[in-house]
């Protein structure tokens, strides 16, 4: 079932108004008919069965048939911090960590970053939130993920302490045949988890010195090298490996 | 240090010959000269630190230094199984699943395929070959994935028996919170697991049937749904996290 993604405050009583691209997007691409039934999901992660009851010009009025209940979000928060690379390979990583349940996804522009910050990132980010809003409803998730402005990595580094768990993804850790990525999930009990992943050519040895001086763990994704758009995909499929289909997962 | 992969028959006594494409990148995109050192591989994944010694006109001459022991292969042989998508999507999945440490693919025509098997396939072939071959170099191995003619599903059906273990991903699995993946990969002995996928749009009803009547389990992959392209990262990053990260992992 197609679904939709809405502030709360669409919602009033048991009726919901959808406007702007989602129209569109009911009206003139799904072409549904009154008495269609969408899923229509609010930014709270509430999801609600509902009916096309009538449309306007540039509105669709649908009323609610119920809540679903629904438990297709991870039981922790990921947020992914990537050395910042070109366009079209953040655009391919937020598609497939939305999809994978990650919470955010954050540019950190680091020392081997070939793209930099720029005046105009505005348009990216609301580019690349569209992509990731598409992909949460394709994976027909309840939460939409967040895309943050890009960072500087001294600026970055001082958010690290924010995060329950830190986990940095180092080629060398990987190398040296590093095991530790089960041991602390299955130790982990808290509710956040920041990722770190290298851009192309990995991270400066000045950067992993910083990031050491932290709370960030390093650790290896076994012995092959992965390239920097695959590491957030290795470590998400593990994060839902390890809580959501793991014996020993109490969530 | 870059690695070339070369036929066992490359090697005479301590000497390597390098011809063709690997030839044309050695001298003409790294540039390198005599005394150069590089890594090569052999399809038996066996591997040699080397150094430049002679070019010619069409050869590049190396003498091995030493032989290296790398454990960079997974210890499970595994061959990823997906129903026929584009061309895009498949040179994608491909690249990533060669970097994952996956053995081999094979695109299976499939009731909700949009693409079908056509005669000039074989050009296509080696293309993939081609990517498959990039991929497995940058990410270290020592073997290269090999990507497989395509097959329709009715001959697919008679090749499941030839694996140790078959894994069908399959969403209404993931949605019924089925969690069995863990504890069949951990009860697992063998060494070959086929693992299937389906197309967009995924399985037909009666694929599924006839998969059930085979040794395949049916799993699931968590409660979102995954596009047909992540799947296959999602398995190949469970595996490599079991096998190569897991506490209990004996290999």
């Amino acid at each position: 079932m197609q679904r939709y993604f809405i502030q709360t405050n669409a919602i009033q009583g048991s009726k919901i108004i959808i406007t702007g691209q989602d129209y569109h997007h009911i009206k003139n691409v799904m072409r549904m008919k009154l008495g269609n039934q969408v899923m229509v999901c609010t930014e709270k992660g509430q999801s609600y069965l509902a009916e096309i009851i009538a449309y306007t010009d540039t509105e669709v009025l649908l009323s609610t048939i119920n809540q679903l209940q629904e438990q297709v979000e991870l039981p922790v928060m990921v947020t992914i911090a990537q050395g910042m690379v070109r366009r079209e390979k953040t655009e391919e990583v937020i598609r497939r960590i939305s999809e994978l349940g990650a919470s955010s996804y954050v540019s950190v522009m680091m020392e081997r970053s070939i793209v930099k910050i720029k005046e105009n990132d505005n348009k990216k980010i609301t580019r690349y939130q569209m992509i990731a809003k598409e992909a949460s409803e394709q994976a027909h998730r309840t939460k939409i993920m967040t895309v943050m402005e890009p960072m500087l990595f001294t600026d970055f580094l001082h958010q690290i302490k924010q995060y329950d768990l830190c986990l940095v993804a180092y080629e060398e850790q990987g190398r040296a045949n590093d095991r530790s990525l089960p041991r602390v999930l299955k130790g982990f009990t808290g509710k956040t988890i920041l990722i770190v992943i290298g851009p192309e050519g990995g991270f400066g040895a000045s950067e992993i010195k910083s990031l050491a001086t932290t709370t960030a763990k390093l650790v290896g994704l076994g012995p092959r090298i992965l390239r920097t758009e695959t590491a957030p995909l290795y470590l998400m499929s593990a994060i839902s490996y390890h809580y959501e289909l793991g014996e020993t997962n109490e969530n």
